[in-house]
Order: C-alpha cells, then structure tokens, then sequence
C-alpha cells in the first residue's frame, strides 16, 4: 500500500491532464463546456453526421482525426458502447468518462450484464473507464471541467462524488466560501476506476492535501478500508456517505447499482479508520475550512470574541454542543479585558462581547491578544455581524475592525477563526466578500454560521486527537 | 388566561402604534433610522443643546414639545433615568423603550439597585418599560424599526427576543426568505414588560398567526409556563432558548442578567406545552416558512419528487433524520410514473429522479399529481438543482418548469414544499429569487437546504400531532 502502483498513476495522470480530448457524442453541451472553461489542449468532437460545433471541426469518425488523443469523453446510447470502445482503443485512447445512462444503475439483468461486458472489454484492451452514469473530470490545473460555473483557481482538495449533482454542488459551494480542488471526479457506477483507485491517487499527488468524498457505496469493502485506512495517516479524508437511513439506501442502489452497507457497518469504519464523517455537503465544506486555512489547537478550549452578546451565546451554545469547551478566563485576562472594554455593555467573560459601538479596533488588537495569552485557551473564535456592526459604525470603520483582525491574528501565537454575518442588501455583502476574501488570504478561516464553525473545527481536532493517539500507541 | 387584560393590551398597542415619538438622546442614530423606515408619525428629537437633526427642529426639554407624545426611545446614561422618567410622565408618555445599559445586566449591586428604582418609579408614575439594554420595536404597519434594511412588508410572525443582535438577525434572514413579522420586540433586560406579557398580546393580535422567540431566561417561571402554554393551543409557539449550554448559560447571565435554567427543565417545558423547541435562528425561520405557507399534512410519509438523483438520497436521508418517513410507492405510482420518466437514467421509486434533462415539466405536471395520489404518501417534497438545472436546460424551460410546479400544486389535494437550489453567479440567483417569489407568492414553501426542509416541516407536523393528541384526549 506504501507504494502507489505506477500503473494508475500513469493512467489517472492522462485523465487529469489530457493533451487532447475527443468528444462523442453531445457536441454542443460539452464542447461550449471546455471551450467556456478554457481547455488549452485540442478538441476533437466526433459524430458521423455533423460538420462543425462552436466554430470546430467535427470528424465523421474517429479513425479520422489526425493526431493522437489522450481523454474521450463518450455521450452516446449504452447499446453503442462495445464498438466506441473498440475504436477508442484501435485510436489509441488511454480513457474514456461518460455520463451514458442503462448501464448496472437501471437495474435491469440487462443494463448489469452490458456494464460487465463493456469493463471486460475497456480492461482487456487497455482503456480505462471513469462511469458510466457520470460527468467525469474537473482539474482546474489541465482546464478540464464538467459543469459550468467552476472556478479555474485551483486548490487543495482532491473530491470523489458518486453523484453528478454532488459533485457540482459540493465544487461550486466551496468555490464560493473560498475552497479550491485540485481534481474533482464524478464517478458514477464505477465500473472500472473506483474510490479507492482515486484515494490512492490523492495520497501521493503532491497537489492534494485533504481528501473529501461523497459515497452511496462501495463494492470492494475491503481495498476501500485499506485505501482510505492508509490515506487517513497522512492526509484527512472526509466523507458524506449518502443512504445511511434505510430509505436512503434504497435511493442509493437506483442511482448508482450500490449496495450501501448499514449506518453500523460504516460507523465502525469512520471510529476505525479515523475518517472524518459529515451530514451534509455543508459540513464537508466547513470542515475542509479548518484543514485549509488553520493550525490545529492544542486542544477543545476555545475563546469567544465578538461582536453581539446574543451571538456570543448562539456561539457558545454551538461550540458546546460540538464537544468544545468555552471555559472561563483566568482572571488576570479578564481585568485586562476590562481596562479595554466599554464601562457598561460589554462582557469581559468568556465569551467577551464587546458592547456597543459593537465591536472595536482595539478590542481586536489588545482583546485578541489578551485572550490568545490565556493558559486556559488552545484557540480563539471571532464573530462579526456585519449587519448590526454598521449599525454603529460606518463602513470605514468596519474595514479597520477587520484589517485589525487580519493583522493581528497573524501575530497570535494561537489558532484563530472567524464568523462572519451579513444578511440583507448588496452593500452588507460586498463588505462580507472583501471581509471574507481578506481573511483567507491572511490564512484566517471564515465560517458564515456558528454551527459550521464549531463543528468544522471540532472535526478538524478530532482528526489530529485521532492520529495523536494512534502515534502515541505506536502505531 | 382566556381574556386579555385590557390595561396590557392598551398599553402595548400604544408601544407598537404610537402616533408621535420622542427621541431623548441617540438622536443622530434613532432619528435616521425612523425617517429612513418612513414612520409616519411626527418625531421629536430632545437634547439640552442640539438644535436641529436631519432637518428636524430640536426641543431642549421634553416639556417645550408643544403636541402629546405616546412613545420615546431614551439613549441617556443610566443615571439620568430617573429624572427623565419623571419627565416622561410629566409630558403623558405612555411607554419608554431604551438602548442604554448599565443596569442588572452590568452584574453590579448598584447596576440592579437601579433598574429596582426605574421601574418602581415607572409604574408608579404609569409609564410602561421596554428594556433597559434592548433595540425595542419593530412594526412594519406603523412604520417602526429598531435597525436598518428590515422590510416595511408586514407579515403573520410575531416575534420577541431578548438580544438585540439576534432580533435583527432573525428579521433579517427571515425577511430574505419570503417571511414576514407583525411585531418584532427586543427586549433586553426586561424590567417591566417581560416575555409572557408579550406573548399574552400576541395570543389575542389579530395580525400574529405564529409566535416565535429568542429567550435567555425568564424571570417569572410560572407565569411564562402558564402564557405559552395557553398560547401555544390556539397559534404555535416556536423558542430559541440560548444558553442551554452550561458555558452558554453562563454568558446570559452577563448579558440580559437572565437565570438561564437547566436543560431539563426546558426540555420538560417545550414537551409539556406543546412549545415547538430549535436550535439556531435558521431553523427558527425553516420552522415558521412551513407554518405560514402550507396545510397540515395528515402524516409524516412524504414523496420526494426532483432533479439529480444524488440530491434525493441526501434529501431522504434527511427527511429520515427528521423522523419523516419515505416510503415505497404503490405499484400503480411506479408503473405511472415509469410511463412517464426517460426510460434511461431516471427513477420511478421514492425518492423520484427525473434523470436529464433534470427536471422536466411533464415530471411536474404528471409525475407530481401521481405521487400526490398515492395513498401511501401524506405531503410531497419537490427539489429542483438550478445550477444543474441549466447545465441540461435553457433559463425558458427552467421558468416553464417552475410555473407548471406551481399550477399543478395548487390543484393537489396535498400539501407539497420545495427546495430549490442555486450556487453560483448572479444569473442562476436571480432565476432562483424569482422561483422562490413565485413559490411563496402561490402558497408554496421554500427552502435552501434539505436539512431545513426536513427539520422545518416535521416540527410543524409534530405541533400538529401534539394539539392533535391532546384534543383527543378532551384537554
């Protein structure tokens, strides 16, 4: 398991980084896709009777293209599959991804005997499958995408989906809180190239750091806990695993062919293999922030520093909830606190509000530091409502309250974060953009609800709890 | 119980609908935010020197107003109360509401000895109290707010919370989601006016339908149990209580100065009363959209109707969490639906995947009518991706689809509900607050995310069911 067969790494390499795709079938959807996104390589659409989409060349067959093709991306009926494949391989294509559709997932002998019988015939000649039932490939690096709308920044989060809808919502919500992939694979029925081949292709890309994955199932239970078992030494594996509840697992094996595997099954293989588990593609989000943008505390001891006492409470309430600890302060933070904090609607406990005017530059200069110097502290929250801030103060200011915190977090000799609030019209979030975009390019995580923060980073501890312990046994 | 006493509720309609307002102090801030919100009402600003504030004359003194005043806003320190309580009363001010802190909250002998004081001399001198350390009124049909950016679109909610930044907050985001208020109060440390009093005035308005309230802790137990418990027979009764936490509790302490209670208690509590119990501000709002927009279904069995197969495993598994139930179709729904599906890539059992092109308008029309038939199923649970949505259709056939899900939900004889979804640039958010308006505008609820769908329908039906059970039993 240490080391990664050069095969599939080799084979993975020329599906994430093509240097020429053909595209059969679906022209005009997934040629104006790569053409959008800015695919560099040369696109060659294939389709018997046309002769141009978007300004390119169709070739009537693919024995007619004139140059070598790495990637095909294949949209034609399942029932056409045996010939296509055996012209990708005469053409010398490496691998193929399609969202084709009647292959194990239609639950039909049919359907399962024509999935079986077209991997047997990729295999033996040499092309490997992602799919069928799936959009394929996003790799920001190559310029490979599969949906509009995705950031061509890339990242650090290699993501596997089982599911297309998962896929492109997961990539494009953490887009937009901030978090880049550095591949993102649709996979679908997983008829050749499953989870695990992915996960162990992430263990030593050196353009992965943590690994997330949405999963309705595996059919190879034990490569699958060996793989991720292996991955989870190194770097964090988070997964959502659609169809725990039973009616969900029904759902599952109409989707993609797979068996789910019981809430119990999986749960021991989470506490066993010290993968991260999450509810929601939310929550893969907000645990990805931590892993992304912090270091990890020392410990569950968290300090409270805010803005709005009652969100101060809402915080506290979460970060409890999420097996965090919100102690006291020792009393010389609190006096200090108090030297700086407004003599009447403030609170210099743990959490300390900082009373109106709302939050204040110095409340995040000396405040912070204050309680990043607290022995009873392992990490700081901040929370901001942009809303009730501009209440009191004017937008200026709200942009040195954040400079202030930018700044000095940098300084701290503890772990920070920070939630940020804005609710209502186009100046609020314009101010939450700038704030947001400020704070995780000073390497500071930004959470937009108190939940997702606590739990995020409470799972982010868990994970180095976890390694820590296995280290200390030895392991 | 049953009859209202006429003194409180004179007293709070003079609160909620006063016809002219004083502003003692602050007067920058509160005169800008009333004249912004358009109250209608003539407003008097008072200041010893001032002369003149947004164009409005300034009065030295509260006696120089010539005209009568039914409500001020005092923004004094908390020493100057008595004697501009004295003044109030003088002039015939019927009801104070103020920002200022420095009373029990502050957690100082001298900090409670005179919020004591205060509120003695106030009713003694028949002035009614909102506050000390609260924002106040918001009350859209008479034009007050207690902050910027809340909408002047009135509404059913009725709603208290002891924290200023969690009044706006909730106002807010509530707002953004199609729901509107008849009052929304914060009311700090609640000297005078307290929770119960509130809720007793909401349980005979005619503008509130629901009830909804953030509480840090209550000052007179019994009282509190016996209104809500009243109130919640007739109109729902949903509480946030913050700091249920054992940190959370000590931070309310700090803040409104508020015994907290233990978990147990309010545990007890929400189950005796029937009061609907949440955890957050977000799902407050979930619990309320399914309150104000739909009927009662008769049962917890729904039928998940939708795009992206993906989404519909996450969203039975979080129906499922909910203790919702998602049943398999009858045979004759599965044989209807198959009839009507793309015979690859779709799915006819619970959840139903419509498979690309997504959602189409003949799974709306007919597929929805179907499952809304089955005998099996109570309400039906409609998700639509727009990202995806316009990955597989044109923004004319996404509108098409929205507006036969509305036609044909209107005509079913069970209630239906909907999330919709929508991630990235402003095309897909405009397309997405346009189905949202029109859902809401037909009578159709609306959520973002799964989670608050599930959670947010099935609290409603649990205050249903527990009415329900108590009817039965002739309580």
């Amino acid at each position: 398991m240490k080391s990664l067969s050069k095969d599939l790494t080799s084979s993975l390499d020329d599906i994430f980084y093509p240097r020429s795709i053909a595209i059969i079938g679906g022209l005009e959807l997934w040629v104006d896709i790569l053409l959008e996104f800015g695919y560099p390589g040369p696109i060659y659409p294939v389709h018997p009777q046309q002769e141009e989409v978007a300004g390119l060349k169709v070739y009537n067959a693919l024995s007619h293209v004139p140059e070598t093709i790495d990637l095909a991306i294949l949209s034609v009926p399942a029932s056409l599959f045996p010939q296509v494949i055996q012209d990708c391989a005469a053409k010398g294509i490496k691998a193929i991804t399609s969202p084709a559709c009647g292959f194990s997932e239609a639950g039909t002998d049919q359907g399962k005997k024509l999935e079986a019988d077209v991997v047997r015939l990729a295999r033996r000649l040499g092309v490997r499958m992602i799919g069928p039932n799936c959009l394929g490939i996003y790799c920001p690096r190559s310029g490979l995408t599969f949906c509009h709308g995705m950031s061509r920044q890339a990242g650090h989060v290699g993501y596997i989906s089982q599911s297309g809808t998962n896929a492109t919502r997961f990539v494009r919500l953490a887009n937009l809180k901030g978090i880049y992939f550095s591949k993102a694979i649709a996979y679908g029925n997983a008829c050749d190239l499953r989870a695990s081949d992915f996960i162990e292709y992430f263990m030593s890309d050196p353009e992965t750091k943590i690994v997330a994955a949405y999963i309705e199932g595996v059919k190879d239970g034990r490569q699958f806990f060996r793989t991720v078992n292996e991955c989870a030494k190194t770097k964090p594996v988070i997964i959502l695993k659609g169809g725990l509840t039973s009616a969900g697992s029904r759902a599952t094996s109409s989707h993609t062919g797979s068996l789910g595997g019981s809430e119990n099954t999986w749960d021991a293989f989470f506490r066993q293999t010290g993968t991260i588990r999450v509810d929601s593609l939310e929550e893969m989000a907000d645990v990805a922030m931590a892993f992304l943008s912090m270091s990890c505390p020392k410990g569950r001891r968290v300090g409270i520093v805010g803005s709005g006492a009652g969100g101060g409470v809402l915080l506290t309430d979460a970060c409890e909830r999420a097996d965090l600890s919100v102690p006291p302060f020792l009393e010389e933070t609190r006096k200090g606190l108090e030297k700086i904090l407004p003599p009447v609607g403030a609170s210099a406990g743990n959490p300390v509000d900082g009373g109106p005017p709302v939050a204040s530059s110095s409340l995040m200069r000396e405040g912070l530091r204050l309680v990043s110097e607290d022995t009873r502290i392992d990490f700081m929250i901040v929370h901001l409502n942009i809303d009730l801030a501009l209440f009191f103060s004017s937008v200026d200011q709200l942009r040195e309250i954040i400079d202030d915190l930018i700044s000095v977090v940098g300084s701290l000799s503890k772990p920070a974060l920070v939630v940020l609030h804005a609710t209502p019209g186009p100046e609020e979030h314009d101010l939450l953009a700038d704030a947001q975009h400020k704070c995780l390019e000073a390497g500071l995580p930004v959470y937009t609800t108190y939940e997702g923060a606590a739990k995020g980073v409470a799972k982010f501890i868990w994970y180095h709890e976890f390694n820590g312990a296995k280290r200390d046994q030895g392991d």
